[in-house]
């Protein structure tokens, strides 16, 4: 039905999640009714993007170079290490100002049940750094879920020999949040980890 | 927060029409787990698109020749002309296989309010082609909204003294739509336009 360009161009768009035919239609009609130095940036922003980011050699951040801006940034404390499952989480804490030590990207997070062991993430390579840099504290910042539970488990007991301090991030009802729309894991969650009023 | 080639991604996907900040730093991500393969794919379909993509010079459609597919088939019924006011009306139609004439695609519909005058949208074009081409109908086939009948009804008054039929594609209750869910200008077409069971 379409020429061929524009059949390539549905296709490709396609690739992105959650973008079926209709979508993908849409985005190649607006494609074309871009300027050509639009269309241009976006094309080479895709290519360079995907050429020139690679992860940082030391805590697997995305970096153009071999280390990331984070792991170059010997003004940080080196007290702290917090583990992330994937580079967004590190832009995310980031953007809050609120955390200044250093950070771990995980591969994913544990899923034993899809056959992700411990070896596909790298946990071997967090292990070795934690031993080869002395932080204090290790700080485990991904998603509370199942994966993320067991991840961290794992982590906390690989650890366990180690003179290192070996935390969570804090699960519980979120600020602002309308109790009636709470699921039941969060509100035990809650319950559980509730803290005295000082 | 993010290496320069990402910050150049999400900002071109910020062209897309309903991509904000995170849609679009989804996207950035999903790229870089894409194969490179993939990602020239993508690219290249951008650009091509943008650079072969042109209007038929007899209907106003997209094609890569310069006259589009459609028009170039001469086993069409050469009585019927459908005016449409883009592109994907056209493929939309196609899909269906129930039209076999030809199109005339406009550059939108008249909005007065907005300032898109009938020169605005070339029906110039339109009339100058029903003029020369002796089609027997013309069937209006834009969206029913108010720029959509102000369209079909300056077309059907600028055709009143030629020797031509214009029809509108007609307005009503969706098959299969719940009546609940129907709102009060559909249904006020649906009782102006019944039928008698015959």
């Amino acid at each position: 039905m379409y020429p061929k360009s524009i059949n390539n161009l549905i296709e490709a768009f396609k690739y992105f999640p959650g973008v079926g035919e209709k979508s993908a239609e849409r985005m190649a009609f607006h494609v074309l009714g871009m300027e050509e130095i639009q269309t241009d940036f976006l094309a080479s922003s895709i290519k360079n993007a995907k050429s020139k980011i690679k992860r940082c050699k030391i805590c697997n951040h995305i970096t153009e170079e071999d280390t990331c801006n984070i792991c170059s940034d010997i003004s940080r404390n080196k007290d702290y290490l917090c583990v992330v499952e994937d580079p967004k989480t590190v832009i995310s804490i980031e953007k809050l100002g609120i955390f200044n030590g250093y950070y771990h990207v995980l591969n994913g997070l544990i899923e034993t049940l899809d056959g992700v062991n411990p070896e596909d993430i790298r946990l071997d390579k967090l292990i070795k750094r934690i031993e080869d840099e002395k932080f204090k504290e290790i700080i485990i910042a991904v998603k509370p879920c199942l994966e993320g539970e067991m991840t961290a488990l794992y982590i906390n007991n690989v650890l366990s020999g180690m003179n290192v301090v070996v935390s969570r991030l804090a699960s519980g009802i979120p600020m602002g949040a309308d109790m009636e729309y709470i699921d039941p894991i969060t509100f035990e969650a809650s319950f559980d980890n509730r803290k005295k009023i000082s």
